[in-house]
């Protein structure tokens, strides 16, 4: 495998970053994951635009443009041959002395890549099945201590909210005032009363493309929908739920803190449309 | 300057990780600060107990032990002639494979050093002047979202915090109550009707080494003092505060939000005992 390190192809095992480098020393940086399907990046439009928006919050002066980007995402896939593959895109404020205060940004972009066949059978998980949640105690850092839409390498939060787990497949956080927020590297959504419901980006919610593409799927299906604040009690009480992200796409939810839910229609019936249109490469 | 990585010293210029390593992935690290005069690191027994501590809320299953890290240390500074220095020790979870829930830890250890003279003359900042600081927008990540007392790669926050800042030394942030907490990489301490006085370490404030060492000279002294929680206003209204952290050691405060205060005599008096404990070299 090749990795696309700071503007060169080089060997997985020689792709690495300085000690120095911002992105190390503070997680100063910010990423995104993204999906190829038969050699197209899925929604590549909505993902460079979250990307800019978290270099923009984190205040970095300089990076390079959509198109470089895309230009060195589609080099590593060629280096590897790969068709379908995750991908993981990140931009770094680059190697600083050694102060906290940023000086101007000098952006190190690092591209790694892995076959993720179109069934989702990396070898190390199986996406598609059905997951159980647990509601942890770590709250979802707030938008006031670090902006809600930026997806960055300070990840921690994530991480402790996954060591809490039991063997379940996803942690759930709370806000820190108690409301229901999203997963580690999840969205949720669920149906009750025939209304399909996930938690409104006013809140402490990364704005997921997955979660984009949803919503866009099932308003054009008719579907009633309503973002808003929740206890996780919603959840819990629910018809059926599933979660989003990028590599799982769409996966059903069947067991939230011990609580047995069914693969519900609604959630077949968008998981199908969402198939389908990664099938039609009209993304 | 050479660096000690993975176990080896290395030239600087060499000083990588790679982009693997939970480390740069996540900022799934803990680190700390040092510094070491003559050859001696100071307080390193409240460091290495502080890195324990951080490891242990990070969920690491195993890491060296504080003798290998000193170990590590000496030979970085040995190899670079240095003894008055500035340090900084990281501790990784390791490369893994690129899922959030951490397999084992397999540490990456990152030692990296520069020279700083006793009197803070490292050419890029002069430590001992007095400091202006502005109470931020951005709050303190909280301790429900990510412990407090951990000090981790995952420092976005106060970069954010920083980057508000209009050429000031320091940005201090508020919880998201709205009460006082800490500056960006320092603790706050004030004095006011006689009383030396900084918020709690109930609330979301890093236990500072130099916060501490404060606190036992002033029992020391017989000064009163008063650890709480408190309003931005209590410190604006101070007659006089000052800044620690490891390398500014006591830094006075003169400038918050634009209003003056002078660098007061019980300013002067802790930073005069400061000096005499690093001079005696029982730390």
């Amino acid at each position: 495998m090749q990795y696309h390190v700071d503007g060169a192809l080089v060997d997985a095992d020689a792709a690495t970053v300085s000690v120095a480098d911002r992105g190390f020393r503070y997680g100063d940086a910010a990423f995104e994951t993204l999906r190829a399907y038969g050699g197209t990046v899925f929604r590549w439009d909505d993902h460079a635009a979250r990307l800019r928006d978290t270099l923009d919050a984190l205040g970095f002066e300089r990076y390079p443009d959509a198109a470089d980007l895309r230009g060195r995402v589609a080099e590593t896939l060629a280096a590897n041959d790969l068709d379908d593959a995750y991908v993981r895109v990140s931009v770094t404020r680059g190697a600083q002395s050694g102060k906290l205060t940023p000086g101007p940004a000098d952006p190190t972009v690092v591209v790694v890549t892995k076959p993720l066949s179109r069934g989702g059978t990396d070898g190390d998980d199986v996406w598609d099945a059905p997951a159980s949640a647990r509601v942890v105690e770590t709250r979802r850092v707030p938008d006031a201590a670090i902006p809600a839409a930026a997806k960055t390498h300070n990840y921690l939060n994530g991480v402790l909210a996954r060591n809490e787990l039991d063997g379940e497949d996803e942690a759930l956080m709370c806000d820190v005032d108690g409301h229901l927020a999203e997963g580690a590297t999840s969205n949720v959504f669920w149906v009750s009363d025939g209304t399909l419901r996930t938690p409104t980006l006013d809140g402490d919610v990364l704005p997921g493309v997955t979660r984009r593409v949803v919503l866009e799927l099932a308003e054009r299906e008719g579907v009633d929908i309503e973002t808003g604040t929740y206890d996780p009690d919603a959840l819990r009480r629910a018809d059926e739920a599933f979660l989003t992200n990028t590599t799982w796409e769409l996966r059903p939810l069947v067991d939230v803190d011990g609580t047995a839910l069914p693969v519900g229609p609604l959630t077949e019936r968008l998981a199908g449309r969402f198939d389908a249109l990664v099938e039609s490469t009209h993304y």
